[in-house]
């Protein structure tokens, strides 16, 4: 089972980066403790602050596993590119967020790219991503 | 570990309603199958199609177990009273969709309860119940 | 033929409650009238100011019939829930108004059930639902 | 009693149009059915696809009938020059549709003329100008 | 002085059409009054209800005269077309109403043929044409 | 004089529920102060979370009543229904509000009873329900 | 007890503009009435129709009262400066409106200074100004 | 025949100010102009920046005169005080603007005064105070 | 190959309106200088200023020809009714404009009849028909 | 080199107003600081609660003066008026804002006079007078 | 005769992704044979998924060609940055798409780079590019 | 003292691009004469045309400076991405433009990162970046 995850720009500096809001583990740490617990999943990790390398990820690396769990941070309510090479590729995607979107300022409520995935996770903290996986796992 | 699901109007059709979008497995069945699978939980059910019993249950039994997951149905979009429920108890409450509302009318898109959750999980099928149910008892 | 009639909020006023919009008859003497001009069709009614009753009764008694005549009252401009419950059972469905609708304030001229039923009236007073009776019957 | 029919924009077409949201049956066909069965009710019919030629048509013809029975088309969404017709003459009209314009297009949902009509009758294909007709006849 | 009066829809019913709005006079009585009143002035009259001929006439007729007053009546708040045909034309327009639309239904209160004009005259009855004619010959 | 208070969803909880918000004393305690304070009141009471009750409550007590106070709750944002129960009705009714709700979230600002109430008191605490009844004996 | 009642734009008229709305008293009639009901309340009195003038007596006058009752007329609806002002000083302020604006043009729904009030009454006549008397009286 | 003519905000600055839009002619300059041709009208005139002055001139003038004659400037597109002034008293008043507002800013095109008026003359220059005046003097 | 070209209103004052948007010549010396260039295809070409018409015209010709290129000018942005027309026609049809509408005013941006088309072509100048032509003949 | 500041409604309180936003020192005291800092610009200074006075102001010292800085407080949202006095008058203009009105409320988030001045700034405490009367100064 | 065609996120997918929508043939291929078609032409081509690529592709090409041909995909609805780039060169740029996206979502109807733009063609397929270089060849 | 000026989008055309806009200045040239003006200040210059790139830059260069100055160009009205950067680090950021943008196209008065930054300077041309400057020593 392979499944790669992609985190857009900011999400480089969890743990540093209003703790309050995103918690003080950065997401290296995380990911390790995950593959821990899970060694039937094989992850793959990019991270890019900029949108179109999140792009080219998705164009390039999908064919090579069975699930993606995106991040896309601030790009999720503004881009229609990485909405449209979600849907132009066939691999099952999940949009995940750490924080509860729904809860902060109302720019973050929509999400350009939450139509093209299987389904959306937000909230929940860093375990977001294990939930995702989970999914992913079961349903591959 | 106490987890009570509350289903809101017209999920009591799931299995024979619009089986395309929420197939064609009944809760009940689901509901069974999760127990077999998930021995240390302690699920207890709720159903109904009137908005105020949704409130007086979530009132009354959040006391008595250790999370919510809440599907309300056609309440999600419209109901402040609802949400006022939420915020007004202390049990940390997981939204729950089985088809991806993102994907859909524009009217599923908004939810009135979401801000007053611990976070959202629109799509994944019925597994949303596991998964949440998985959510609550990693964090209780 | 069998017909359920389903009136919503404040419908039961009808024959006292503003007059000058509604008229001064009341539903229970419009309906024997309408029995006896119409023997051969078998009328159910159903009445209740509560949107999850409208919904139970939707939802239990459709398959006993073959048509629908409902008139959601207040419940027409925000009720996704009742909207949701026409689309998730198979019979036919009118959505009727005794007021012009569109000549009145302008939150009653959008509807949130009107895309899940065969078609709406709306004026025409309490022969509306004679109207649609005349065509649920042709229609059968 | 006399009644008038007056058809808009592209409905010369139908039976030919779009037939799998009209149906394959044309007016002339239809409305000659609809006399044999009303032979107590006098038509008259007019179409046409120039917005001012249906004004006319309503200040011209309205003193010499019962009641109006229109069908705007497309001009129903965007003319407020039909509805002031239509409140500048005191013969009722009834605003009908073939189609349930509230299941198509969001800018289908909105009448510039309804609120100057007695009623709407949305749906019901061909059949709504005899339950049109029905009112009419009843309310003469 | 030649200036032309164009009429758009409706406004042919004058002193029959909602009398406590319009007056209980016709246009053409008025009209003679005013030319005895101004017989410096040279009127020439138009009306039609269809919104074209309105054009056609602006274009065809425009060369002739000093100056244009023209009350689109419900062709006012949609026509984007008549508002193009008097930019189209060199000959000054003054847009007037009756009725104070302002004091109306607020979609009177938007005009698409207002900015392409000298001015505006809305409210002031029948005399608000005397009042345009008055502006035109001191500006001619 | 005879008043009936109306509390609609989560009032209940007053004293337990957000007591930052809402304060610390349950409406029964309260209650029974004002009694003591007015005895020249008879005052009813009645609470449900479900709307439809709280229209039951209006149509069936308000001819034993010479006023409603109402706390419509999370409704109030969202029912045309329990609006038009109080139009339905000819018992002047005050809306009521413990907290301030146009210094809160942007959706609690509209009310759509509001406007068939007799006036509308926000903020001033459960002192509120006091000055409606002052208000309401005065003007019996 | 000091209390200052502030009135602004056209509130001098009262008793003799539009009285089927305001009724027919003058404020100064209504404010003797009251002072002799209330003589354990030391009222003052301001209005003025200019709004900067509000403002002085709000900054000048708050620290000599124990509240303030505002009834800011049309700038109620537009001024940020009013209620930057009663957000600088700490004296309690209630707004107050004689008719209940929420049942008038939709242009008055609208405050730009209830959230920076203890709380709001709308509607209740004349009488608003004694409800809100007593809200300060007892919470001093 | 008593005029009162009342300008607003900037409109003294006439003959100065954006020469392009309003001439190069003072107010002062015209208004001698207007009165020699004139000689049965008596102008009375009222300038101020103030809103607050321009509602206590409407006050305390109106009685004295025939008609008003207003143009409040940039106060026209924001005071819903002054649109209460005119309410207030019964003196038939005319708004008029000197550049046509509906060929400039969007944020001009409303007026939140013309409903409160007998009508409004936009555009015409200068001129359009004597065009105002001829109305009212015809219908005084 | 049998192409029609539909101008809408105002199209024939091409070469003397507005000639810095439009350029100066007229239609019919553009049309024989294309025909001259493009011998293998026949032309066919009506204008008209009426809405209507130019729906008789889509509905009378489109079978006899084998491609529509239609500028319907101010109706673009306001006729449902022509939108509709295209739709019930089986003949590919190509939206043109000689100016790019998106770069003037923004009523111009929306149009109601480009999603019934094959493809949109906006700015080119007159050039434009060419290139919708050269679209038409290769895909035959 | 001469400078006038204006500031507007509720600045004359700052100091003593909401210090967590504006800071503790008031303006005068300021003001001081900065005329013994920079000795080579002769500041004028004028402040004032009434939005007229505010533009009596700007119309009648601009011509004394190279340039003006002003914080037209809560008028800065709402006020057509004072736009229009910048607009006529030749003085460059520098709008600015103590707090950052972009963290703020978002009905600060507008201002109608920015258009009309050489550029804003906002947010940097009092400092923000002397960054535009640095600027001012060296583009005199 | 030298044209840049810039292709935008995911066109590198062409002829891979929702075959449906695009079609089957890849970019390269057809760009093959266009340039065997028009040998007079020079074509470069660029294509990324990086926003700000595309703007140095503008920036650094732009003076090499005769004429720009951008599709710029999903960034069409969201780049204001891609729109001043076309904005600051002086090299004509026609905007393309492949299919008509005003019959696609709504978020897609917007276009942010349109009007700095010599013209906008929506629809034709493939065959769009083919188009506008033909019209890039003949005003060069 | 450091201070890092980040330059977004088409900023590298200054001197070329729109230079009635932006001024024939480039920006080396104006840096080289501002670090010669004020060499008490170590300036870092950055300028990206990719949206990720210049987060990168806020990440990697904040914690080696003292204050930031960026110019985001046409990223400042739709980057959701560069205002989180700017709220996670802890460097104070000013927002700079060297037009005014509340005196252009109204997408550009929309900034989504201004409420992240200590202020927001818009105008003044290139000497905006020196005010910024001044504003950053002095608070150091």
């Amino acid at each position: 089972m392979n499944i790669l995850i992609i985190n857009g720009p900011n999400l480089n500096l969890l743990g540093s980066r209003e703790t309050n809001v995103y918690g003080d583990k950065n997401f290296e740490t995380y990911l390790k403790e995950l593959k821990i617990e899970h060694t039937e999943i094989n992850f793959a990790y990019f991270q890019s602050n900029i949108e179109g390398e999140l792009i080219n990820c998705i164009q390039q690396e999908s064919k090579k596993v069975d699930g993606i769990i995106i991040n896309a941070g601030g790009y999720t309510h503004t881009s229609v590119a990485i909405g449209d090479a979600i849907g132009a590729v066939e691999t099952p995607c999940v949009e995940v967020h750490i924080s509860n979107v729904y809860a902060r300022e109302s720019y973050r409520h929509e999400s350009r790219i939450a139509h093209r995935c299987v389904g959306v996770m937000s909230g929940f903290g860093l375990d977001v991503y294990r939930l995702a996986a989970n999914y992913l796992v079961r349903h591959a």
